[in-house]
């Protein structure tokens, strides 16, 4: 048993965020795990947008949603996720949730991973589309070099989220070894632009 | 909706971790919003240890047992938490949940506080009638003087505690002022004493 894991508590929080029929966005598909909860999640009458800089992602992603019969739901795109807001599907919708997984793609090239300045740029553009009460999940894996730059300027925005609009909380393990992965996770709580 | 609270967080947290029958110690009743919690979740064939050492804790918490029918399965002591391991009836349980609210009694007097060296000798005591999987949480309310010291001294400790024995995880709010509560949550992983 493992009360405390993180992955769980990512999945918890989107599972209290999502209803069926909402729209949903997986900025960091990866091998397509969070995807899959997400289709679930929103179901049939729901939209989940995923997008993934990588052509694998896509490729494994799309297959393992397939064969679970829950790719109807999603749209997959090809793109980094601070160019969400080139998509109309994007920026014609209200979002219940987004997740990040932060760091490099499983099994993929090491070298390609996301960086602070481009997760800000689309923690900003899904800010702006997201419902009063809608959720932002960050995993952060920060085990690589570029991982402590982006886990600080990631850290050093999301303190600077002025209260009254967001509420900005971690998750993490305090006595582990090797850099375990924490959670960060933006509630919005008032209509606003920021 | 707040789906990030402190509160709601921790007691999802006892939700996880706590059965029908089950053994549980709460070691800061205060006014016994969390006696409730926990008297509901182990049912009437489970037992809630109670504790705090101001009488006027007893007698509220007592009142709201009562006034819900739930006061069969709870025994209240007054005495600090620290001494837990002096009732017999604690150290012939196996726990299978604890919780404490670390800081001053809401509405009494604010001199009396707990403390990191009482606060962290309850925790060893209860961890070594903690069942495996067990879990202590704790909600550290630290906007008074002597909750920095607290804070500090009880975060070095859960730091320090071995990984392959114990799961120790923060979850707290990282844009708000005016130091808000956060919760630290401790799962034992192995049968072991400290």
């Amino acid at each position: 048993m493992n009360l405390l894991g993180v992955l769980p508590f990512a999945h918890s929080l989107l599972t209290s965020a999502v209803q069926p029929g909402d729209t949903v966005v997986d900025a960091t598909i990866g091998n397509g795990h969070d995807t899959l909860v997400l289709a679930k999640l929103v179901g049939e009458t729901g939209v989940v947008i995923g997008c993934d800089i990588q052509a694998s992602a896509l490729t494994s992603t799309e297959a393992r949603l397939q064969k679970a019969g829950l790719d109807k739901q999603v749209s997959l795109f090809q793109i980094g996720h601070e160019k969400l807001a080139t998509l109309p599907l994007f920026v014609n919708s209200t979002i219940a949730a987004a997740i990040f997984n932060l760091g490099y793609l499983p099994g993929g090239d090491k070298g390609v991973t996301t960086t602070g300045k481009t997760t800000i740029a689309a923690i900003e553009q899904l800010f702006n589309r997201l419902k009063q009460g809608g959720l932002i999940v960050l995993v952060v894996y920060h085990g690589h070099p570029q991982g402590k730059k982006e886990k600080n300027e990631l850290l050093a925005y999301v303190e600077s989220l002025p209260q009254e609009k967001a509420h900005a909380a971690t998750y993490q393990f305090i006595n582990q070894k090797n850099d375990p992965p924490f959670v960060v996770a933006i509630e919005k709580r008032a209509k606003f632009h920021l």
